[in-house]
């Protein structure tokens, strides 16, 4: 079973496949192509890359595995122009294509080095974690960091396609896979109630990996995430600002823990963190907050910042965001959706910190 | 007095500006901007700086001087990489912009930098050379060189203007003038008939350096462009091809002399190898041979490749060029204008070698 999302931007348009049978597109994808150049990480791509290779290979096409490491560090210029270089000594043409197969480095990379290498060539996206298959592997954001930020560098290369087996996640790390549920919590305060419901009462049975539970998950997330791609493609309007929702928060809480929580906890305990602020600013009921919190606990996720965090640090690395020309911008719920909210009032900041356990 | 030529790219659409008053543009075109990054030579920008910063100033906007080496050696990711930090470090914002100011090597590093800091800036190029002008400014291609080859990373990235001041040229040393022709010329021979005539008539206004006559030639070359870009944004369709008019020969001329022949002097045989192979297919009469050859020789560039050339090793590096998937392609004019031709009759390429001095 296999359910399909189109993400519509025109000539760019694209499909999202989702289910056991996802990797099969490969074949009719590139059917008469010459060359397919995979790009993994080394291990992953030994472990699993024939789900990759076979449906290549019935198709008649050249493929080869590029290997690159995990990681943040591994997100960078020097990986892009080492994997420009291999692909050009292998002699892939502008005419041939690029496979990304793995979770959100490899994507954002691998992705950035098909839109550079012959000014862009085809791509299509493999996700392998929970994250990448619900959000960075749809919408054709690309890029890497630099040692001033992250994903400093880059461009919007939509995919080919992007091909979702649920399967895939069997050996992904606990702690990874509730990562990916930061961002599925996301959507389901972004407004999709059944994802919300589902998300309730099928915990269990998420957390337990039941593949069609998944299914329907990443379904619903990718049709989300499609709608918003489809309406602000590169991001000018405003409207794909709404799944920065839990990102203002979650991202200082990320770096000033160094890291030590992971994006996806830090965005959990953001979008705990956003709807405190917007109980408090009297944009959405306190009933709200209880059923996120009790949403983002159920999945096993923080609900509260590491102790030790302090609020006018968080506001000064809020601040940096490279978004942002002074104002301190957040995106919350509220009566008409969720929308931007510049420089809310202080006391209520204040009290959405002490919410999740920050204090002056 | 300033000619404006449109660039027809729908959204994307921009006005190439060429006379004395051209860089005043920058004050309307930036007006009520926060800061413009200007890239250039660090002595170009010390002696000539002044024209980008002086309209700036005008509007007011905050700007700074960013230098890179000359030079094919600084066209590459380490340069993009180094300008992508210095502008994160400045506070460059996306809706900010930046200023390409030199010659081609500036326009496609520069161009390339902000087609990928974040995710892609506003530029305007500001050519200082005569092949830049009539050529690598407009049309929106930019990028950098890898160890295997040139232009194998960049990006399709059009400028919000192009702005041209033949008077930059009055310090352009006569080499690099000359080299300016040899694209020159291509546009004549890509059937621009009065362009032909100008060239044959003012020749030596020309390579004085008239401001009138360097204004009425970059125009006619910029007008040849704009329209075979709008007709081909992203080289999907062949028609950007006929750009390349000159270049398969050109570009093998040029490697196999270790880039002693600059690239000007190398498209100006290769025009003139383009015409014998035409005439040798029977594709062009004669007479329009002795007319390029006239032609070229008339504005100080070579008609014959350097001595000790060897067609075999000529044959060979075409075969490598990276837009050839195995054929030897040439785009040639004929009696339907210029059109692309595959593995054209051995023979007739040996005529045309031999007639440019290159034998077995």
């Amino acid at each position: 079973v296999t359910d399909r999302v189109r993400v519509e931007l025109g000539p760019r348009s694209y499909e999202v496949v989702v289910g056991s049978g996802a990797l099969d597109e490969l074949e009719r994808l590139f059917s008469g192509r010459r060359r397919v150049a995979i790009v993994s990480h080394a291990h992953l791509g030994a472990a699993k890359g024939d789900v990759v290779r076979e449906p290549l290979v019935r198709a008649g096409v050249e493929n080869q595995l590029f290997g690159m490491d995990e990681g943040e560090e591994a997100k960078s210029l020097a990986t892009v122009e080492r994997l420009c270089r291999d692909f050009a000594r292998w002699g892939l043409l502008r005419s041939d294509a690029v496979v990304a197969f793995g979770g959100g480095v490899v994507g954002d990379t691998a992705g950035f080095a098909a839109s550079v290498y012959h000014r862009g060539v085809d791509v299509v996206q493999v996700p392998t974690t929970l994250l990448a298959m619900v959000d960075s592997a749809i919408g054709g954001k690309t890029g890497v960091n630099l040692p001033e930020g992250k994903n400093l560098v880059g461009a919007f290369h939509q995919p080919r396609a992007v091909l979702i087996d649920p399967a895939l996640l069997d050996s992904l790390p606990d702690r990874e896979l509730r990562c990916g549920l930061g961002e599925v919590v996301k959507y389901a305060l972004l407004g999709d109630h059944a994802l919300t419901r589902l998300l309730e009462e099928r915990s269990d049975a998420l957390l337990a990996r039941d593949p069609a539970v998944l299914r329907e998950v990443v379904t619903r997330c990718v049709a989300a995430k499609a709608a918003v791609v489809a309406a602000d493609e590169q991001e000018r309007t405003g409207r794909r600002a709404s799944l920065n929702l839990g990102h203002t928060a979650g991202h200082a809480i990320e770096q000033a823990t160094g890291y030590a929580l992971a994006h996806g906890e830090a965005v959990a305990v953001g979008l705990v963190f956003a709807t405190h602020l917007a109980s408090a600013l009297e944009r959405i009921p306190p009933g709200d907050v209880d059923r996120a919190e009790r949403l983002v606990h159920g999945l096993g996720l923080p609900v509260t910042a590491p102790t030790g965090l302090r609020v006018e640090d968080l506001l000064a690395l809020m601040a940096r965001d490279k978004k942002s020309a002074g104002a301190l911008t957040f995106v919350l719920p509220g009566p008409n959706g969720i929308e931007r909210v510049d420089d809310p009032d202080r006391a209520a900041v204040d009290k959405a910190f002490a919410a999740i356990g920050v204090t002056s």
